[in-house]
């Protein structure tokens, strides 16, 4: 590291708001964490594969007894919405740290993966139904 | 929709690469493309975290049967990479829609996450060791 | 194998009902379909554990859009409950091959688990609650 | 409850060991524990569906960070035993929950499937290989 590296917590600090972070700002963050523990020996991808899915199963389980409407009410929750960022922290975390190892631009993932929605889910058709088998409108 | 409100492709469009796109970038992306579908009634937290674990399965399902080390390699197989980028995408996709939903600013979750894990992974106590049984160093 | 061995098919025939089916004859049977490809060396713990958590998200995949109520009507759908028992005898079968890899009696684990579960959740205090800030009776 | 009905407890103990324990037994152990707390009106299949794949992640916790081969080793590890014993049990414990749920008698949906897995993965073809992409034999 040389002098002009930015400290970890430097790297912490510039991530304010979701409109002035870059993708880029928030994996530079991930790495430095992740590199100063000499953890990317643990970091292959089978790995963070399973350590993602288990923070996923932890976001789930605030929820798994809910009705789906309940699920909704928890925004007015200010400890469960505590918890539920930081878990949601947690995925995004290990995603991007993923995206470091394989070098993965994920932005252009996004846009690729989004085009390739559109053309499966023409929004005329799926207007209201999540898919074919859906009669769609329930009210 | 006013005149003035970008199309779903200018929104896609917007993704260039990781230095160049925001977290609210990729938040709006999906907004647009979920609310073109009328399909923010199937987004209550309850079923987006289920689609966001199905999506993780999905990930790990390319790593599953591969040694720690042969899931490294991958990055050397284009297919194999397309594939992967695409689960990626659409478990960063599930991870943004519940922000959307939600009211959550992740990077503000993000940063906050990362403080919390620098005091729980004291960067000295955890140098090259996952957790409080790892004996560390394994050369 | 000795002549005696019964062969894979005869362990499939031996499971016809749940009240006529042990749990080591099911055991057995995935024993020798594991056996009979050389498939002990992809079955550690790690991979199985990996396999079980896939199997249990595509499990899921068939309620992850539906409302609670109507995930309870998908017994009046013949094809979607083919396809649900499928998925469920994929979840066992791997649990079961783990209880294998790992000489773990299913049966001695599950009542252990019961007693325990017994403690924790008291009759009394949890009924028609699923936990401590679950106010219960909802209608 | 009429005064023949057996009690948890009586039911508990009939689980003895794998040989000896049906797999119909377990399902009314569960069956009485759910009944006994008013717990059905959770175990909708798509709750069911949510806490098995919770518990899976929790099995695979334990695995996450080491690599496939040392995943083997927790087997002399006595607390690990225990631990992975009681992830194992929930696991079986909610799919059984959920097979109680829709009236699914696993010995035969689970016959069913290994008959479909042979002719899947006839024992000729993927002798040492876990897939199509597999070339086998690593020695």
């Amino acid at each position: 590291m040389t002098d002009e590296a930015p400290s970890l917590n430097t790297l912490i600090d510039r991530l304010t708001t979701d409109d002035e972070t870059s993708v880029a700002a928030i994996k530079q963050m991930i790495s430095q964490f992740v590199a100063e523990r000499d953890w990317r020996q643990f970091h292959a991808p089978k790995n963070i594969s399973m350590a993602l899915a288990v923070e996923a199963a932890e976001l789930m389980e605030h929820f798994q007894w809910l009705t789906v409407e309940a699920s909704r009410e928890v925004e007015s929750d200010a400890d469960k919405m505590t918890a539920i960022g930081e878990e949601l922290a947690d995925i995004l975390c290990y995603g991007l740290a993923l995206a470091n190892e394989l070098n993965i631009d994920v932005a252009a993932a996004m846009s690729d993966k989004m085009r390739k929605n559109i053309r499966k889910y023409p929004k005329d058709e799926y207007q209201g139904r999540y898919g074919k088998d859906d009669p769609g409108r329930r009210d």
